[in-house]
């Protein structure tokens, strides 16, 4: 497999996802906010010096992406095969409101910005990377043809002829329940993994754009929430990492634009 | 009924609304962000002194929605019986984006501050207007409570007691391709129509929250697409109006949370 891109990398889910790529020897794209903080994606990099290139990247920064996009250009090539986007906050405050009183307007651009307008930038950015075209303005309708030069990743036959194809998954939630800017946020990025599946699926070069279900998982995100949880029903990043990977393995252009869950039962949206 | 408050009453749907609830002599706080250059407001209001007041309101300002409540409380007391949500556009650009490099962070926040910031800001408005707490910060727990005080709407009965209930309608969308700003933004509004309907049906005193598409209609915001649209499937604000009023005047607290097209059917979510 060529390089994944992960985004949102200095911790929990993200910094799984790091580790187990690295050890099956992927080239991983480590994208955080403030690398000099992210202690175990250093000491990760340490392990596999070849494998893991840490990026500064914060999305909510257009001039940042297309900087990102370019260095990952100019020292990866085009190939870019796989970008998770494992970036998200329950509200500024740490904990989802769960009623109107404790929804501010800040508090509803801030979360979206994170969880919503940045992994739909994100998308962006793979897109022009695997388009080759990071930097540049894209013409109207070059994309078929500009993105099929790109190289990529699984083999899926269409028509009896093989294409690359690329991935692109978002980490999503299942409750549809309380938590106002939480929930709101991941609603949107429901729509927008739609959207791209279908923009990206159309060109000759096909991009599988899928979001996952991590299950309850013991991160810094989930934790005022652990005590509520049975222990069988908390994941380690570990598992869940193991179990999200292996759905990624299998994915086809079929199902793209889908929501899968940890177990690989289809969510409908 | 008692008054009903229009969100985005300049013009399009909004201004119909005024229009057609006037007519009915219900009293109408039509907002808009600038009642100076509101023409069809004006003459409206011209030709129903006494019904319609037009109030000034940019929602995306908090202190703006605050001044709001407090004059909606002073004028017409706490019985604010419906309040519909008209404000919308398709991207800061006029156009929905069909493609992802027509997308920008700044694309995405305004258009998510106009269709969805924006309205949930306003379920807060009616919320404590209705609980006449309007400038007051609510205490946790005493929601049901207060809000109980409040006069209301349509008379709900539950185990043998009669209940007053308020409605919020938020405008919806069908079509789920395409158009990212805007689907995303509707998406996340979707949701928050859901948590809106949970939160504010759990007290004593019900608020009834739905999601309504009107169809197409000869407006603005769609001017750019009628050209692919079969003229029978072009409704007029009138047409639209009237089959929307229709399906407000028979909602009960067991349509709450639930998504319906201009024909009365339920659309899932
Ligand atoms: N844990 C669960 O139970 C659970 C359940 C369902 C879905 N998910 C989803 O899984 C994904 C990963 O979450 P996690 O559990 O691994 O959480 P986490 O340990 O809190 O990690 C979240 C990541 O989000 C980024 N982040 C945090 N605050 C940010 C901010 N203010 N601005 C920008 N980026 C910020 C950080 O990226 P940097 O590397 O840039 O610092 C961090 O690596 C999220 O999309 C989450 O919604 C988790
Ligand atoms: N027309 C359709 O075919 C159609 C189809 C499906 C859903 N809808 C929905 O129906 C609702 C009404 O739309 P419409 O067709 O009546 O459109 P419209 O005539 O364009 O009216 C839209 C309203 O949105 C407000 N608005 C416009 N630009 C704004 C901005 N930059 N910032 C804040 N507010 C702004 C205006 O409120 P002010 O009064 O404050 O100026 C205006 O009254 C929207 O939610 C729309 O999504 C319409």
């Amino acid at each position: 497999m060529g390089p994944a891109l992960i985004q949102g990398a200095s911790r929990g889910l993200g910094l799984q996802f790091c580790r187990a790529l690295a050890s099956r020897g992927t080239t991983v794209i480590a994208c955080c906010r403030d690398p000099g903080g992210a202690e175990g994606l250093r000491s990760l990099q340490s392990e596999h010096p070849s494998l893991i290139d840490v990026v500064q990247l914060d999305v909510t920064s257009e001039g940042a992406v297309q900087a990102a996009a370019q260095h990952v250009q100019q020292t990866h090539g085009k190939a870019l095969d796989l970008l998770i986007n494992c970036s998200a906050i329950l509200s500024p405050s740490g904990r989802g409101e769960t009623s109107l009183r404790d929804v501010s307007m800040k508090a509803l651009q801030d979360t979206f910005t994170v969880n919503t307008f940045r992994p739909t930038g994100d998308g962006k950015v793979l897109w022009s990377v695997a388009a080759g075209r990071a930097g540049k303005h894209r013409q109207a309708g070059s994309r078929g043809q500009a993105a099929a030069r790109g190289s990529g990743g699984q083999h899926v036959s269409q028509g009896g002829v093989h294409r690359r194809v690329d991935i692109i998954v978002h980490l999503q939630t299942t409750s549809w329940v309380g938590w106002y800017s939480y929930r709101m946020s991941k609603s949107a990025l429901n729509m927008a993994t739609r959207n791209l599946s279908i923009e990206l699926g159309r060109g000759r070069k096909k991009v599988i754009c899928v979001a996952l279900h991590p299950g309850t998982v013991d991160t810094a995100l989930s934790r005022p929430y652990h005590k509520n949880v049975p222990a069988d029903k908390l994941f380690s990043p570990q598992q869940s990492v193991g179990y999200l990977l292996n759905i990624i393995d299998g994915l086809g252009i079929d199902n793209s634009g889908k929501y899968y869950g940890w177990d690989g039962e289809e969510i409908p949206f």
